[in-house]
């Protein structure tokens, strides 16, 4: 039994629009900045597990495809630290 | 000039209540996956800047004050791809 931290990466699909995305690099725009061209929004989730098995891994993209993603639109990678 | 990534990375800092992570851990646990002990959440953004002058690493700095953090609450951090 070991604790190790897995973070999950979720963004946008290639191709999918991004309104948050673009409303923060029209606000980045307007406060004068004009050297940003585009904007990508994404979400991370820092996971504490407890490796008990060595099934971890798999459990965790279970966790993502079910809860922290959407698959249809979304991407996500999982990096394990520790 | 020649255009490089910013990813910036934001957290909310240590000991700031996390409601969003809970309530995500919560519903992991009520999936049937008991080894998630703890989430934290967080956000990230892509930015396509164009490094015409050496002074892109500070105005991506206080891009992050003043718009993608709330300094009061929440940590950030950038990366420089290219």
């Amino acid at each position: 039994m070991s604790n190790k931290k897995a973070i999950v990466y979720v963004r946008l699909k290639e191709g999918v629009l991004d309104p948050q995305g673009m409303t923060i690099q029209r606000a980045i725009l307007n406060m004068g900045y004009d050297m940003v061209s585009s904007v990508r929004s994404g979400r991370f989730f820092e996971l504490e597990v407890t490796a008990g098995d060595g099934r971890v891994e798999s459990k965790v993209d279970e966790i993502c495809e079910k809860l922290l993603a959407n698959p249809v639109i979304e991407e996500y990678r999982v990096e394990f630290e520790g």
